[in-house]
């Protein structure tokens, strides 16, 4: 099946494919030869997904869009103050060409003029056994994946007709504002301008700054996470020379274009755009380029302050431990009390980027929700990022939660647990599963509500076990004597999923966990975790069909066994003790049947 | 418990409370009447939440922050195009009162300057018996959720000392920007100015504009949708002269300062901002108002580019038939069959703001999961909006999906219904509920699978009845002599909630629901259906408890009752038909049971 996205972009494709106005750049020999035919699109998502409609893959170079790159490259290398010092950040209103500098300090006007990136260029360092040249190189080269190469005869061209860059170099040496001679400055200018792309590695690097400076296809870092917004703030304000204003108003991309016909444009946390299309407007910019550009922009409403693009509330769901448990199976008067007192254990469920606008909702309902609970359990299952803010209010709403009582609890943060750590969560307080939480904020509930120890004394005696809990002294010593016992050891499997079911289980002493096995992608998943007195099994026991879970012992377990053909002989021989085991287990099961549809209904609200 | 998030805007409220820098505004004597030790700080999220610290309350005027707003007055009342060709958007790199007219055509640069307030004024159209400076307040109003009303005495001084501000209305008059003579124009520009506002209000406005132009406390949509992009546009690129590139660069906040001491900012999508203080600097901005501006966006990471802040894709969860069924209880056979089909049935809930960037993952899936299904079931439950180009997507998606003869349907979209309808979709296959989408899908795929009627022909014999099914002819002779027979008409209620239970029903013909009555917060909210063949009201029945929902009858029903008393007198008169009857219960709530932590396993994936 066709992606309607990807026809979208071929009917966009066809729209401009006759397109016959501007002009290829040949004030160098090298890039007139360019096919004015050539004509390519290409939309990268910020998790890597590539749409492309004609040519995609063929090379031309960089030119001026490498200017927004390497002053990331600069801020890196020098600090934000520095640069600032020696580049400013206002729009000019002048052409990309004019030599904007400014009275007095002959700073220029920003990095996006011819001006600004030379200084631009004289901000990075040659370090670590490698030139500026081959430091931008391979900086660019990561956000575009690719290893990219300089077009030696595009950058000798340059080089040798480049008299009023040499001028606009000198210029900035008599300012102060390069350090040194511009010469090897200017050369490694050249070469980074002649850095050959295709217009797929324009939409990459686009994704690269939508996606916080980590190329979404190598996964790898390239533009340092603090920098990623100065970058596309000069696209923004200056990336269109004296067009900006209308540019970001109309369009609202910020963008960049070259004279080899590129154009790059980035939705910032969305998308990256290339276009590629060697005519040029009489400002240098690619004719079809930026007609693509607005078109995709208005007919996608990519604009930069869309307002339809909200962040969504990090609070996905909320519920308590009344109606979602542990999975641990209490026996019957603890649950009775998690049924009753559950409401103190509040859960929320996180989910996406926490920021301040997508976590203050969360802390806003955590305070709501404090004089009503005593444990709180925050699940970052569906939490993709935290940033330092919503990390540092994570602690302050722990500190205020503490003062008054109620404990704060984080599970399955993945990653980002030592994130939370750092941020001064306790490690006592912060679980691998939600499930581990739940079972450690129940402990703690029912050691408050029921004064004292809940669990049954081991080994438990069959007349405390529930499914025995009808049973006379007759029925039991009958069971005594013909359910045998038996052993496991601590991670034993005592069923296997897939098997037979002709037993039932009673734990008499120890615990056991029912889980699915681990396959390729996820680990063992508990499903429940059975306590002393409890039976486990009873479903393929009844049903007589295979096994669907593991079980497996967590610590030496004992158990007693009631086999299937001890259950069916009592049909006829004890008929009213059959009837006692068959309500209790109809019980049993139609008391978790009411809990897994309180639970079900409380996860799809 | 106290926000910590009210504490951090008390210790920045503290950190600036003691700067004594700056000057109150002295151009008129209304204005150097201020108490410059008046400071207050608020943030309005975007779903009207308000923090505020200090002077909140207090009125000032709102002086040049009204420019931002009555430009989107402009561009309602007269269109982009219109508004485009008398006022720029570029930034001027000029002070507030520079008369920058463009050479030639005399267009204001922006309409943050003077010259293009004033410009902005004379597009703002008197109609509907409303005045120019009438239609303004009542713009502002709604911005605010408050009446606003001009200050008479700044007015006055405003305009009696406005010469400059009349030399540039002339010189617009004189280029053709003006169409009338600008007097009135000029008047309306001095009221616009004087409107009286607290630091909340602003704040209000800037949540106003991060909420797609809804004020979030009142509900009222303030600014047209299709211009609020607009508005924060030149807010972003001019909204701090000739600082504006830097102060996006810097701080990120498209704002709006003015002299009488306030600042508005917004970050979009995402809150508002307003802080009170009347020191000004030399350049006519409140002196703490910059400073808390700039620490907030710094400690809160809030910059307009921040790379953190990405949409989240709208796809939450994703399933098939076998892990979530309709509420409707099948038959085994048909139970089966969709078990064994029920993947060619995938269930998609979406989530957040659909547009491109959050629908394009859908898409994505929805291509993937094609040639492996026959319907697919888009669930809006948690859908808070869809633009129009998710919704000319989706109806694309729909078209490619038939041509392979793959089923589309949407459902609980709530007041989405209407656009998914008006973007192509049939209404037949836009279904208020999940659950009646999937049943739909069931049906089809049961006809399909099992090659004509699956239902059970009515009145359903005992012996096909499924808690029978194991009876010999003996057993159901008693029953039948001994189960009441009972009749139902549509909409009746078999069982109340909170009733003993002291019945087992067998439904013969018709089908019957179990819900949750309807409460002030929710309608009715179904948890089963049960059609012809089956039991229903066994939990209760089996444990003694009261009845936990309602049983309503969804057509004419016939069932037959197995009472209590009947149950009981079985343990003696018939053990084992009370064993056949105990074990086909414990089988059939073990079945539900399995079923439940299937789909619960789903809805935790």
């Amino acid at each position: 099946m066709k992606s309607p996205i990807l026809a979208f972009l071929q009917s966009l494709h066809a729209r401009y494919a006759a397109v016959s106005e501007g002009k290829v750049a040949d004030y160098i020999p090298e890039l007139a030869k360019a096919d004015p035919r050539l004509f390519g699109i290409c939309v990268a998502t910020r998790d890597g997904h590539i749409y492309e409609v004609g040519d995609t893959r063929c090379d031309f170079t960089i030119q001026s869009i490498s200017k927004a790159l390497s002053y990331g490259l600069a801020l890196e290398d020098r600090g934000e103050g520095h640069v600032l010092s020696r580049i400013g950040v206002e729009p000019s209103g002048e052409a990309f060409n004019a030599i904007s500098l400014r009275a007095g300090s002959g700073t220029p006007f920003n990095p996006m003029i011819n001006a600004g990136a030379i200084a631009t260029c004289g901000q990075v360092l040659a370090k670590d056994g490698e030139s500026r040249i081959q430091r931008i190189t391979r900086y660019l080269s990561k956000c575009a994946g690719e290893a990219l190469e300089v077009d030696e005869s595009v950058y000798r061209s340059e080089s040798q007709t480049g008299h009023r860059n040499r001028a606009i170099g000198w210029m900035l040496r008599n300012f102060g504002i390069l350090d040194e001679d511009p010469h090897e400055i200017l050369e490694t200018y050249f070469q980074q301008c002649s850095l050959k792309v295709t217009c797929a590695d324009l939409a990459v690097i686009g994704a690269t700054l939508a996606n916080q400076g980590v190329n979404p296809i190598t996964g790898e870092r390239a533009v340092a996470q603090e920098y990623v917004d100065n970058v596309l703030g000069v696209m923004a304000t200056c990336g269109m020379y004296d067009w900006s204003g209308e540019w970001i108003y109309r369009v609202g991309l910020p963008a960049k274009s070259g004279v080899g016909g590129g154009i790059l444009a980035v939705l910032p946390g969305q998308l990256g755009i290339g276009v590629f299309s060697p005519p040029l407007d009489s400002q240098g910019n690619s004719v079809r380029g930026i007609q693509v550009c607005m078109d995709l922009a208005r007919e996608l409403s990519l604009h930069l302050f869309n307002p339809s693009v909200v962040p969504q509330p990090a609070l996905r769901l909320s519920y308590n431990a009344t109606q979602v448990l542990s999975r641990r199976r209490l026996p019957s008067v603890a649950m009775q009390a998690v049924r009753r007192y559950g409401d103190r254990i509040r859960v929320m469920e996180l989910q996406g980027p926490l920021v301040f606008s997508t976590f203050e909702p969360v802390v806003r309902a955590l305070v709501k929700q404090a004089p009503y609970c005593r444990h709180v359990v925050l699940t970052f299952r569906h939490v993709v990022s935290a940033d330092s803010v919503s990390l540092r209010l994570l602690k302050e709403v722990r500190d205020q939660l503490t003062l008054i009582g109620v404990n704060l609890i984080c599970c399955q943060a993945g990653k980002i647990t030592r994130n939370i750590i750092a941020a001064g969560i306790a490690e006592e307080s912060v679980f691998d599963s939600e499930d581990e939480a739940l079972e450690s904020c129940e402990d703690i509930l029912l050691h408050e509500v029921m004064r004292g120890p809940w669990k049954e004394p081991q080994p438990v005696p069959l007349n405390r076990c529930t499914l025995f809990c009808d049973c006379d002294s007759d029925d039991l010593a009958l069971l005594y004597q013909q359910m045998p016992l038996r052993n496991f050891a601590e991670g034993e499997a005592i069923i296997t999923s897939g098997s037979h079911a002709d037993e039932l289980f009673i734990v008499v002493s120890g615990s056991v966990e029912v889980c699915l096995p681990a396959d390729g992608v996820k680990g063992r998943q508990r499903l429940d975790v059975f306590d002393a007195g409890m039976s486990f099994g009873e479903m393929a026991f009844l049903d007589k069909s295979h096994r669907s879970a593991d079980v497996v012992a967590l610590e030496p377990v004992e158990c007693r066994v009631l086999t299937r053909q001890l259950f069916e002989t009592l049909d006829d021989q004890r008929p009213w003790l059959k009837i006692k085991l068959l309500s209790q287990l109809a019980n049993q099961l139609s008391s978790r049947l009411r809990q897994a549809n309180i639970e079900i209904s409380a996860l799809r609200s």
